[in-house]
């Protein structure tokens, strides 16, 4: 594979070196650039991207369901088919292992090929008949026949934390597609390289398939400069992020302020609390501090789904999983951050929480870091459950290895605690069969704040699933009644459309009577494959 | 039944004569006021409210979906059993007809029961299982288990168009308690005492069911005083509205600022296009005019599917329609509006059309109108196809018995003007299979622009089904994605919660392996009502 990049965004089917800006990304392990230049995307690029999304719109949609996922499954071969490039390219920008960088690139195969299938399959689409009654009285019941249909161009934001999964080919990337929309990617700053040489996949599998240049575009640059005008453009039809919570609320905003106001569906994490219950604290603290600790330092701590804080009963069984969480934590070997300026947050944020009164540090690891390779250790910091409730700063994310061990009285101090949390991503509980029983209050309360509760287990790793919900109330997404990882996340970009006494002819085949893709219909209120 | 109305709201089953403001409805037929007066809510009521309403939230939650249907079936019940105080109060307060009062009363208590049947059924919970497999490699796949939770209070504003069908205990209240969530409803000012009569209902069905009072409030007063204060307190987790688009937008803004967003679901009605094209001009002209009529005067034109705009192709074929149009418009009666602020409206809204350049009048009801009756007459306007693209106000709903016939030169010239339409409720198409064949990129577009689309048929008149779409892309509504009209209403007030590897006796009854409720659940990505 050639790893000749040209630096310049991808739109509608032509290379464009924008508005003159230039950056380059930085390997965060020598904190140097890396070649070569990148060229940040005009304000006309932006226009040229979305005009040529609406206008491949139409043919696009028209895609057989079967034309489609064979696209998503080129789309998955061409990434193979990049081979080391792409994962030698993507550690450089971002630091993260060639293990785990390949094993995130199986999962965006994956991804693209789920949604491959759902759509093969059909039943996705949520058909709905109900069949006429010309003789009611005192009016005839018409027929009716629903839908989803596609909206029509998506812009996707890429997240600095998962350069292959959550960004130019990932979840957000392949449900829209799968739903037949174009989709118009802002790579990440911080791997421009990384999302050009996915680019090239993309578009080598939009020629490979025939479709229209303008199905896919790819504008590199600073989200605070094209950011903006992405969102607001009139053809956007709806918008895809994973990022900080200040980014989030800032494309939101400005998709509200749009003379026809567009859905953010903006993941911007959160702290994901666990809880531990006393029976599980006495009989086997030392384990979960040792699972603990390795799923908030996983990816160095770079998971939206990172337990940021760990709830215990202030009792002496509290000694056990303190003692095992300090020594794994002082031994933990400092990892490299994706970029600068996710080091300047976590150590401010780290500072602000070790400064906060009431608050001690637990632990941190020993070996000192290496500001040149960007690095950052684990931090474990203490505190009691009416500090928390008093200082609710310290309940906000702090992106990175770090995490606050809270003390509770009782469960009862843990329900108050519970109560006052923001919206999670996830929340957990460790507890033995005894814990749980008596645990239905906290198990309510934490299934009213997040969109994923686990039992016994650790939030790092979201399966990609049909029954999976990643995302849940405000901050940690905008919008928890969708999800962005699973295949539910291409209900994000449909919506449902009615035909009403249409001629059969002109009904899309899911609703003709002979049901000739035999998907799952509700047909007069019953779910059936049948034909009618 | 006693017609003695209190005036006050219902807080959280308390009474309150609120903030000291009293207003009074007016009967549109004769412009006097209507005992008793009504006192506006304060915003200690709204506090009260939807606190009531957090503090119900558990318990009505919990409630099996049986004791929920039975609760919604109450409501029917005690709807029915005010008996014709509650259509005579209604009519006395908006001027609408008693049979069509009547006709809305079995609609609303039909939306009741069959929210009911629904909750009952089950299967709309969308249950999906992920099996696990322990021993999968490189890590084990958990078990992941997933369904439909209520998110909270929901806050409803009442429609003046529909005083049973969308106001108290309407769709928005029906489709928001049979998912699981207390309601506080803005009872619309026009209609306090109908609201009231309503309220009454709504409170009996919850002390037969014994429910938490909290559960369902009422409160009077005017939207420009309560409705911010409404959609800002933080114990609102989503908005139903039915109204115009300029308070939609309010609404939807203030939800927008508050430091947790939340959804609005606003329908801001619609122009409602309706397509003639040659074929069918030629063979039924005069038959579509007298069709178009009847459903652009019905309830004096106060539907938010009132088709408002007429496009025909300039030839002579159109003149059959348009004098068939002429005579009806001329002949059509003038009614009473629902209240002077709709007639002040709808004056000024024809005035400014007939004082466009390009535009004539066609037709006018001849029977002049009595402006103590609050009356309107039916008027039609004509323009041609470029006039209607330069003059966007054109496009514009104006409420009641008002519509614009739109001469185009060609289909292609009905296409350019379709795709230049804001999003739709509904758009109608009417043609022969000579014209259908030819009409797949109209509909296409207008697929693309409506969230219903009819076929030789009017737009008023919508069905409650499962598969109603009564939503469009913004103007018609803020959120396309979900219908207010139907069975799919109930998925806006929902979201996804997902459990991973949580024991047996933790999960809801749906999630267990026996799917006791014998419900429809996605397994492994597979329909199926089996037990695991």
């Amino acid at each position: 594979m050639n790893l000749r990049l040209h630096g310049q965004s991808f739109v509608a089917g032509r290379l464009s070196r924008g508005s003159g800006h230039v950056f380059r990304a930085i390997d965060p392990q020598n904190a140097t650039a890396l070649e070569p230049d990148f060229h940040e995307a005009s304000l006309d690029d932006v226009d040229r991207a979305l005009e040529g999304a609406r206008s491949a719109f139409a043919d696009y949609r028209a895609t057989t369901p079967d034309a489609r996922a064979v696209f998503l499954d080129t789309i998955a071969e061409e990434i193979m088919a990049l081979g080391d490039t792409l994962i030698d390219r993507a550690h450089a920008e971002t630091a993260l292992s060639q293990d785990r960088l390949t094993a995130e690139r199986g999962r965006t195969c994956n991804q693209l090929r789920l949604f491959g299938s759902l759509v093969r399959e059909g039943s996705w689409l949520d058909a709905r008949i109900d069949r006429p009654i010309p003789d009611r009285q005192p009016l005839p019941k018409p027929d009716v026949r629903r839908l989803l249909v596609p909206i029509g161009p998506v812009v996707v934001f890429s997240a600095s934390n998962f350069p292959l999964a959550f960004s130019v080919a990932g979840g957000d990337t392949a449900s829209a597609l799968a739903a037949g929309n174009p989709v118009v990617v802002k790579a990440h700053e911080a791997h421009p390289g990384t999302s050009e040489l996915v680019l090239s996949a993309v578009a080598r599998a939009c020629e490979r398939c025939r479709l229209p240049a303008g199905v896919f575009s790819l504008l590199q640059g600073r989200g605070q400069v094209i950011g903006g005008p992405l969102v607001q453009h009139p053809h956007t039809r709806a918008v895809g992020f994973t990022g900080s919570l200040g980014a989030g609320r800032a494309l939101t905003r400005a998709a509200a302020a749009r003379p026809d106001p567009i859905p953010v569906f903006a993941e911007m994490g959160s702290v994901n609390p666990i809880f531990v219950l006393p029976d599980a604290l006495k009989t086997r603290g030392a384990a979960i501090a040792e699972g603990f600790v390795a799923s908030m330092t996983l990816g160095v701590g770079q998971f939206c789904t990172k337990p940021g804080l760990l709830f215990t009963p202030a009792s002496s069984d509290a000694d056990a999983l303190c003692d095992a969480l300090a020594r794994r934590i002082e031994a933990a070997r400092p990892g490299s951050l994706l970029y600068p300026g996710i080091s300047e947050r976590f150590n401010s944020g780290v500072l602000a929480v070790g400064a906060t009164p009431g608050v001690s540090r637990l632990a941190a690891a020993e070996t000192s870091v290496d500001r040149a390779r960007t690095e950052a250790g684990a931090h474990v910091f203490t505190t009691d459950a009416q500090t928390l409730l008093e200082q609710s700063s310290l309940m906000h994310e702090v992106f990175g290895p770090f995490a606050l061990l809270v003390r509770a009285a009782n469960v009862a101090e843990m329900e108050e605690v519970a109560r006052a949390l923001d919206g999670q991503l996830t929340a957990t509980v460790h507890g033995t069969d005894t814990d749980l029983a008596a645990a239905g209050p906290l198990i309510e309360i934490l299934s009213d704040k997040a969109g994923r509760v686990i039992f016994n287990g650790y939030p790092t790793g979201v399966e990609v699933c049909h029954a999976m919900q990643h995302g849940g109330p405000w901050p940690a997404t905008t919008d928890a009644r969708f999800t962005s990882v699973g295949s539910a996340a291409i209900l994000r970009f449909v919506r449902p459309v009615c035909y009403q006494n249409a001629p059969h002819t002109l009904l899309p085949p899911e609703l003709r009577d002979a049901n000739p893709r035999g998907i799952w219909r509700l047909v007069d209120g019953e779910l059936t494959k049948a034909t009618l």
